[in-house]
Formats: C-alpha cells, sequence, structure tokens
C-alpha cells in the first residue's frame, strides 16, 4: 500500500538502495505510443550523479532495461516495465548507520516503522536513488505528452538564497523550458547559476549541504485536467511532489504570496485573446477549482540541504539506548537540487499524464 | 473519479451548493467508537458562515443527519452516512453567472471541463459550501483520535501581512491547540487577531477580498504513520489539503525556509529525553521519510482572497463569445481563513486516521 | 474498505436494514445524461417486495430521492446520491436474533467480526435490503447503456429443479430482453413459471424456501471491454454479483459444462458475417482473454434458499456458549430468485458502464 | 488500470509470453517474514510445463529472480519484485496468428482493443505464461499463510467427466492438501488420476483438448476474514480465479447445486463443538455474508479445454476480411488442468492474505 501512484496511468516502484535491482512498472499507458530509449536515457542522465564536481561521487550506470511492455518498440497495452540493476553499492559504508540514525533521514522511523526489519543499507526503500525509476516514468510519459503539445520543464529557481530569474507565469513557452533542460546547470540565468555553483563548493568545504526551490512549468494543458477535490490538479500533483525525498514545500502560481494580497489583486481576469479564453495575469498557475484553465501550470517545490553531512551531529546509539556522536562518511551530494530538477519534471509528467488520460 | 479520498478509512463527498442535499459517506471506520453528535455539531459550528460581521449572510443551518453507520450511538462497520439539507438557497443571484464565469473561480474550467452540464449555481460541486461534510468526517474522526491521545489543532497564522505567533513546533501541547479551537476568533494572539478583523472588515467596506495561512499541528501520533513514497504523511496530507478550495500552498515543518539552510542547521539532532526518542528542534515538521517521527506534525495552508468581490472585474460571456465586465453581487466572505480553520484540522484529522488505521 | 465498487464509475452503498436510510452515491458518471426517475422507479418496483403471494410481506415504500448529482435532469460530473428512507421497520422481530445467529446468515460471522457491535436488526449491512440502492444504480446505469445500444436483461432459468427455456447465446436480442423484464414472473416459458410459482407456494406451506438460477444476457456490447486479467469482464462481474447475497456460483457462456467438452467441440469459430466478426457459437458467453468478443455476454448466478424459514433448526445462544433451537419468524421471501432478477441485471449494468467508460 | 490485485497486499504482474522477461512485483505483505526461495521454487515447478508426457513441450527454466523486498531473507517493508526471464520463446510460431486470431484465444479481442498494437506473439500479456509470476506470488503469500496454520490446497476434481473424489468440506485437513499437493497427478483418488490422464492422452492424440474443473479448500482460516458485498470472500476470490485463463465458472459450497435444495437442505446448523462454533454441514463453504465462518472455504472452478488445438478450425484473415482455416501449430498443452491446480492455489492464497491483512 505504497509507492504506487495513479489512477488510470499507474506506476508501481520497487527497489532499495542496495537491492539486487531497482524499477518500476507503468500500467495503463496509451496503447500505440512510441518510446525512445535513447531519449529516456538522456533524460535519466540530467538526474545521475556524477555529472560535475560538486555530486556524490557515486556512478551509477543506471541503464534502463525495458522487459515488457513494448512491442516493435511501441506501447502494447501490456505493463511496461524497466529495471535498473544496482551496481557501484558500498553497503559496507552503511555498517554504522543501521544503529545510530542520520539526523534528518528516514533511519530512525523506518527502522520503529518496520521492526527493525527495513533494509537500511543507503537508506534502503527512502534512497534518493528510487527517483531513478521514476525519472524513467516521467521520461516516458513526456514523449507522450509532448505528442499532444504539452511540456513538461523545471529549473533551479533559488539555492541558499541566490535566486534565478522565475519563468513568466502567462507566456512561459515549451522552446524556454527546452533550452533550460539542455544545460549542464539548469538555470536561465547563468550568472545566478555561477553563484549557486559556489555556494554549493563552500558548504562542500565545510562538509555542510545547501537546499532550494525548484520552479516547473507545464505548457499546452488542455482546459479540463483534474477531477474535483481530492484529485483536482492541485491535490495529485502535490502527492506526487512530495513524494520525492526532501521536499519540504509546494505553491501553485501566486503561492505563499496569495496571503498578503487582496482578492482584486489575486484574482486572474478572463480575456478572449484571437478567439482563446485566457487570463491577463496567472496567479492561479493555471488551475482553478482543481481543474486545468488552459494556462501555463506553474509551481514551486522546496527541497531541504541533503542530511548527509560530514560534520559531525548529535544522534543515539538504539542498541545502546544511550545519546552519541555521528559525522556521516560516505558519497554524498552537498546540493541535490541540481539532480532534483528533471525529478520534478518526471514526477509531474507523469502525474499529468494519468489525469489528461482520465478525461 | 473524484471526491473521494483515503484507503482504509475512506470518505465519499456529494452535493453541490444548491443541490438538495450535500453529504457524505465514511467507510472502514475503527468498529465500536461512539460518536457524540453535539461534539460534532460544535465543531461544525466553527465553520459555519454568519458567526461575526465579516462572514458570508448565508445562514447555513447545517445539523448533519446521520442516516447509517451507527447503532446505539457507536460504529458498526456499516458505512456512516451523514445528510445535510441545502435550505435558504438563492438560486437566482447565480443566473448571471451561468454566462459569465467569476475570475479566480471553477465557473470556467468546470463549464469546460462538463460540457456546460455543470451545475453553476453557487459554484456546484466546487463550492465551498462542500467543505461542510469535510467538517463532519473530520469532527468524527478527531473524537476517534483523541481516544488514542492524538490532537489535531489549527488557527490563522496571517492575514494580508498580520501575524499570529506560531505553534512551537518542539512543545505545542494538546492544550494548547483546544485553547485556540475555542476562540471566536482563532489565534494564540489575541491583539493580532483584532488586527486581522480589522483588516477583513477594510476590505468588505471596500469591496474586497484578504487571504491568509492556516497552521496546523497534530501532537501524540506514534512513530511509524506514512506509507513510503506517494503515501508518505506528506503526500497524503497535501493531497487533502489542496483539495479545499482556495489553497494554493502548503509546507511542513520550516517548508520553504529550508532552501536557506546548511544542512548543518536544518538536521534535527535524535537524542533520548526521559527514555524516549525526540529531535532537539522539528524543521523536519514530524514526518522523515514521509513517516512519522513522534514529533509534532506541523504545516501550513496558504489561502488566496475569495475571488467573489464585489468591485468590477474584467471577465467574458461564454454566449457571446467577447470580453465583458462583472461585479459578483450575492453573499460572499470578504475573509474566509477564518472558516477555513476546522476545514483544516478535518481534512488532517481525516487523512491522520487513514494513515494511523493503515499500520 | 468495503460496500464500494468500480474504478471509473463508482458506486458506494450505505445504510442497514433499520437504519434510517439506505443509499447510494454514484460518482464518474458520463456527463449530460438525462435519468428518466419514472423509469428508474419502475425498474426499483420490480426487485420490490410484496408483488405477489409469495415474496414478503414487508412493503419498502422504496421512493429513492435524489439529493444531489443531477442538474436540470441530466448528470452533471458531481457525485449522484440517492437516499431511500427506511419505514415499516420492526426491529423487535429481531430481538431474539442477536442471541442467537440464523443457519445461513451472516449473523454471527458479523458479531465475531465486529465485536458484537454490528447493527443486528434485519441483518444490518448484511441485508438483502441493501440491493434496493443497487438497483437504483443499475436502473441509472441501463438507462445510459440502452443509449449506447446495449441491453441487459435477465430471467428465472431454474427454481427447484424447474427448468426455463435459456437464452440462445448466440441470437439473443434486446426486444426479448425487454419482453422477459416486463413479466411480473421473469421466465421465457410461462408454464414453467407457473410450476415455479407453485414450487415456491408450497415450500412457503411447510415453512420453507428455495432457491433458483438466474440467467443474464447483455446485447449490443462493442468489441474491447474489459481488461487484462484482475479486471477482464468475468473477474469484474463475478465481483459484483457475487456481492448480491445468497449467489454461490458464476459461470459464462457454457459455464461448468465446459469441463466436459472437447477443445474442438468448445472453440467457438470466427467467422465474418455481413461484414462484422462474429462467432459461430458463443461457448465462451461474450468475452475471450477477459474483453468483450461483440457476441452477447451470457451468465448465470446461482441463487441459495432464502436462510430464513420458519422450520425449527439447531443453532446456538452467544450469550449462555450453548447450542439451541430457532424457528425464524417475521417476514421473509419462501424464493427470493424473482426479486432477484433486476438485482442481478443492476450489478451487471453497473459493472459493464464501469468497464465501457474505462475504454 | 489492470493486472494488478489486492488492496492491502497487492500484486502488479507484467510481461508478455515472448517479451524478454515477466514478473511481479508483491507490495504491502507483512514485515519481517522470511521467504523460502526454495520452497517457492519447488511450488512453482507444480506448474511448470514438460512434467509429463501431455503437457506443453516448451521447457520453461523459470527460475525468479528476487531483485527487491527481501533483506537478510526477510520481507522489510519495500516491494517485493520477481523477475523471470523468458528464454527458450520461438516467435515465429506466431506469424501467421497475428493475421488469424485463434478460436477460443484473446487475439481477436486484443487486436480490436489495442488497434493492432498488441503482442500477439504467444498471445502476449494473455498468455497462461502469466500465471508463472501469479505462482511466485502465491508461494510467497503461502508460506506467510501456514505460519498462521491456513492451509490452501487444491485437485482436480474432474477431466472430460471422470471425477476424483471430493474433499470433504466439513473435515478435510492440512494433511490431505499437503498430501494431494505433492502428487506428480493431484488427485486423491489415483485410479481416477490415471482414467484422466489416459482421457488427456487420448485427445492428444486426435490433436485435441480437454477441461476441467479444480477443487481447491482453505483450512484454519479465523471467523472474520472479508468485507462487507464487494470485498466479500466470494467476490474477492472470485475476482482472483476468473483472472486465470480459461476459467469459465466459480462456485463456493454447494454452488450450483443449492438450486435444486430446500432452505432446510441447505442451511447449515451451528453448534458448538469443544468449545468451538462450527457448523454441522458446509453447504455454504466456509464464507457467509462474505466473511469467513472458521469452516474449510472450498470452491471449485470450471476451466475450458485449451483452444489451441492442432485439428483445422474455421477462423478470419484480419487483413483480407474473409473466412480462411487454421490448425495451431506449436507448443500447447492438451489438458492444462493439472498444471492449473498450483495457479488456483495461488491466486486463492493472495486473495485470503489481502483480506486477512485487511481484518
Amino acid at each position: 500500500m505504497s509507492s504506487d501512484f495513479g489512477k488510470k496511468v499507474r506506476i508501481q516502484i520497487f527497489g532499495q538502495s542496495h537491492s539486487e535491482a531497482i524499477g518500476i512498472v507503468i500500467d495503463g499507458l496509451p496503447v500505440g505510443e512510441a518510446v525512445d530509449l535513447e531519449e529516456v536515457q538522456k533524460f535519466m542522465e540530467r538526474r545521475a550523479p556524477g555529472r560535475n564536481a560538486y555530486s556524490t561521487s557515486r556512478k551509477e550506470g543506471d541503464v534502463p532495461r525495458v522487459v515488457s511492455g513494448l512491442f516493435e518498440g511501441k506501447t502494447c497495452g501490456a505493463p511496461l516495465c524497466a529495471v535498473i540493476e544496482n551496481t557501484n553499492t558500498r553497503s559496507q559504508d552503511y555498517d554504522k548507520l543501521k544503529d545510530m540514525p542520520r539526523p534528518g533521514h528516514a533511519d530512525y522511523t523506518a527502522w520503529v516503522k518496520y521492526d527493525g526489519c527495513n533494509d537500511h543499507r543507503g537508506g534502503g526503500h527512502f534512497s534518493g536513488r528510487l527517483t531513478a525509476p521514476l525519472c524513467f516514468a516521467g521520461a516516458v510519459c513526456k514523449q507522450i505528452l509532448e505528442r499532444k503539445g504539452i511540456h513538461v520543464g523545471a529549473h533551479i529557481l533559488s539555492i541558499k538564497g541566490i535566486k534565478d530569474a522565475p519563468f513568466d507565469a502567462v507566456s512561459v513557452s515549451a522552446e524556454e523550458l527546452q533550452a533550460v533542460a539542455e544545460k549542464a546547470f539548469p538555470v536561465q540565468t547563468d550568472v545566478a547559476g555561477e553563484a549557486m555553483q559556489a555556494a554549493i563548493a563552500a558548504a562542500k568545504a565545510q562538509g555542510d549541504s545547501v537546499g532550494g526551490i525548484v520552479e516547473c512549468a507545464v505548457t499546452g494543458l488542455p482546459v479540463g485536467a483534474g477531477e474535483p477535490m481530492f484529485d483536482g490538479l492541485e491535490s495529485v500533483l502535490a502527492q506526487a511532489i512530495f513524494a520525492i525525498p526532501a521536499v519540504k514545500g509546494v505553491e501553485f502560481g501566486a503561492g505563499f504570496a496569495v496571503a498578503e494580497l487582496f482578492g482584486s489583486e489575486n484574482n486572474d481576469d478572463f480575456i478572449y485573446e484571437d478567439g482563446r479564453v485566457k487570463t491577463k495575469t496567472n496567479h492561479h498557475g493555471g488551475a482553478l477549482g482543481g481543474i486545468s484553465s488552459g494556462m501555463p501550470l506553474v509551481f514551486r517545490a522546496a527541497f531541504k540541504p541533503t542530511p548527509s553531512i560530514s560534520i559531525e551531529q548529535d544522534t543515539i546509539s538504539l542498541s545502546k539506548g544511550e545519546n552519541d556522536r555521528l559525522a556521516v562518511t560516505g558519497r554524498h551530494d552537498p546540493g541535490i537540487v541540481p539532480r532534483a530538477v528533471p525529478v520534478v519534471e518526471a514526477a509531474a509528467a507523469v502525474a499529468i499524464l494519468d489525469l489528461l488520460c482520465r478525461m
């Protein structure tokens, strides 16, 4: 009763950080859709670690093997399963952590929940590594969405207070989304990106880590995606996005800033423009009553700093039942946000395709 | 495929703003639990309009009639259904709105989604009125949770920039939650509350409206509630909270502020205190890896200003296919946030009980 | 986690035999579909007791009140809720049964499952009375199906060994289904029907009861309804049909008789006829691989004799923990099968519409 | 929206007959349960083809590789995934069948449903081969059930009119279930088994095939498993059993025979025996009101003869749009029933564990 998502297009993720393999089953995909596995691979490499000086030095091959669901290169109605082998695992790095839960991680809560039977190695099923199969699903869904003229793109909006230019919620285009996605460091303003990278490097030098905010936009959505109440666009997207480890906040359109606006400021007036209904502004972020309005869908997700830091912290020894001290060793990202960008896109793409297919 | 929520404790909401009745079915409740309907009624009155000078003057009787699911005052294993009659509806107020969608409302998106067949009167199924049955369910779930020592409480954290004192995420107690809930205007610092009420009154005088932020806490949660990934505490709660009309952002613990912290600042160290595992701080907001940590669960929801304002706005005429102007008449809240407080509690209570019953 | 059914068109039944009301919520119906409530009422009267000399003398008004989901007579996208008041309940008839479970009923199993908290009056949530809201849903779904050229009809195939003529699985028509449905005693061969009625009367005279078999056919189904494996036509229909109290067997097409056939006898050869693909015979009963073949869907359900009989039987006293004797008094059907015919149609109609809407 | 089953213990099957691999993900298993993979393998071999002279000569290695979900040999809370490679596929056997659907198979219905994009090779996702991963899941669930004292066993009740001795529905024991399961040809009366094998051999000699009936029993079930209505024991089991290819009928307890009994004959009187509540007879088959009664659960499933026969049959050419003739070549079972026995056990074990874990 977990690790699955969706009602019409439905995914089921499996695996632990150090199990033999991880992977995903995607059921309910539209039929007859070509899947370009090279494109999938390229998308997954945007998430892969080891792309730059700052990310974890664990190299993940991460070549998904599609074992079912495609026939002659197209979806065939059968569930699509992709398996990614776990190689380059160094389980011994985690021996000490079985007893000493890392602050900020699921080590302690999983240990209690599963009566000590959880696979603690590398965070087990709670590892950020499990976002790799999610990216696989997102890449497949993005290809299908793009054929319908729907584009999903994201960028780093801020890291440690350094801000990138936000998307223009009214006019952001598929081309802009594409352009930022192709960058090694996905920001719109490169000078901000350089400052962010310097901030990550500085944190790394101190054995510390930083968080940030990812902004995501979806263009080309028709009016009418999303169901009332608990299956509204925001509800379904938030459920997907909060499933990404380290996300602590999600907001749509003007988001938390709405709390300071008058209704007359926040309301987005309707107009006919070139025979189509639009809104002049887009504080609503593309969803009204949980249903897509035809305007770009825009949302932001806040990521906490990677909890694994080499600075020594207070924690406990579960076996001794007493307080203790821990410095996390092993390979960890001082700044997970750049790698989180495609993960946010992937979660959004899966949720959007599911809602579209329910229409 | 909508308007239902939960996997073990499952709710199904029905009704439109101006249909004969609205209501809810709750299935999967623990059996043998007494339901005090007077307490339910008191809780629902916290949401009811017409309690003060600022809220809509529509009087809703809102006495839920329980037609099934209880036997000798206790849950009996059969689905519990409560029906609330819709009285005091003035459908003629909405005749013009069938053609002219209100900015900020679901009028336009519902009209497209349902090919013009939607019940537009009062917003139909998308009306804030549908939070009444949600409050019924929340009141029932709260009674069951409280018998397990779990308390859910919320207050207004801010309206139009005026801030109440936040809950102390480490030490907030059931008593504090209870105390703020019993106030006619649910804030911890009454002077802030008075300023908020003045801000609402000022907006009303201008025919305008304001939004705000509600903060909610849950105390007494055991460690282990929440499932991995898409059924994590944050995912499930966010799905429930975003189903409340007007919510545009949800954040847990330190929330969006995590984006500016170092890992060494944000991590919450574990300690043994009186033989129990706690964290010294609570930036994580009570959930690690989507699983409750035993610390208070703390989250915030941002509400946009009520979109119904009497100031004239630009909108369109769907029948004429041209731009037009609209001033919304009828009875509307200039500040929905005070009434939203119990709704947030209710959505949280339903989600929490569902997750607990899955353990 | 019960009393609900369907994935796209989804029903949730509520109520107990002697609660204030029973009813149903139907979510996910196609939008813009007119619902003729007089037709619904006529359909429900086919199930109603008291139509003839043999059935229970409890008169159920059974006029469903639609409180939501319709707007100007059509489905509007919001969940449709119908409430049926429980009147004419005589709860005192059931006082003794709280302690002495009736053989063949759910009294004992529900008592154990719900720790004695179940509503035992009239069988509570397990009463055949709960098929009334199912019939409401079936009547609504049948109207929608009929607009698509799909007809669902059933008849009594046998009672106590007396057999009616079966439907011709290859050629059964909508007209034939309609004709048998309109009869007071739904059989194709009236002389068989008279013998069946005599058998029921004879059982009644002895304080005993009889069971029988209902055969159901669906014509006009397009090719392609049904999903692989657990959501195949047979799986989904069987789940729905076994939810009707007293059903002990379900079979499709040739059913249990396939066990005695050679493959060369049982296989249904494909042919083109008037440019359409058909099968020459229809042992498969309209579903191949769980997917509709375009041939009539034909299945049968076996109903056990009503367990409530006035002949004295052995049972136990739960309070005394010892063996005892019971003669069931109160109002009961000696032959439930005639009233079960529309219930089978209703369950089938709901399941079929759900599968069609998933295509 | 298919190929998955269960609400608490949930399985998702993937693969096609000739895709790279097939497999299953099982989520929601109880945690800390040892899984003996040798025992799993032994169970799966009961289903494997090529065990005797009569079954298909396709040799399936069928060694499932568990890639996740176990840690130190025990379930760890993460979804358990097993992958079975597809080897020894001879896709060219199926080239002709892409155009000419085999009577009795899903070839035609899948082709229409998926617009010709389905993987036709070997029946694709509709192949009996997909029961191998179901058997994997069943073997895992059986181990967990057996630790709770619950045993699931099945035997061939009849083939082509030749009958084995049925289980005694009142007294069948775990030992009897075990004994029949260990036989190469799972019948209670070996002389009947020999006659059945002769009947299969005779059909094979003619290029024909036979069907039969499998009877299954579950002992040791506590009272209270099963939910009301659509999640009753019979509904859930029937959904699972009808998902097995070739099943055309399912009946519980006295099954279709109830249609000829009086209530006074069919009712099972309650008695106290050794301080426990039992029924004297077991026509109800272990479920009353959809809830387990504590008596053995007994049901039967009818399997149609394997549709793949080498006798020439009428069919159509989809490309030419005209009638044609087909003799199915390739490797096929003339009598699938012996191999279906463990599949029925597996489906039942999965369904039962799911319902138990929901209690």
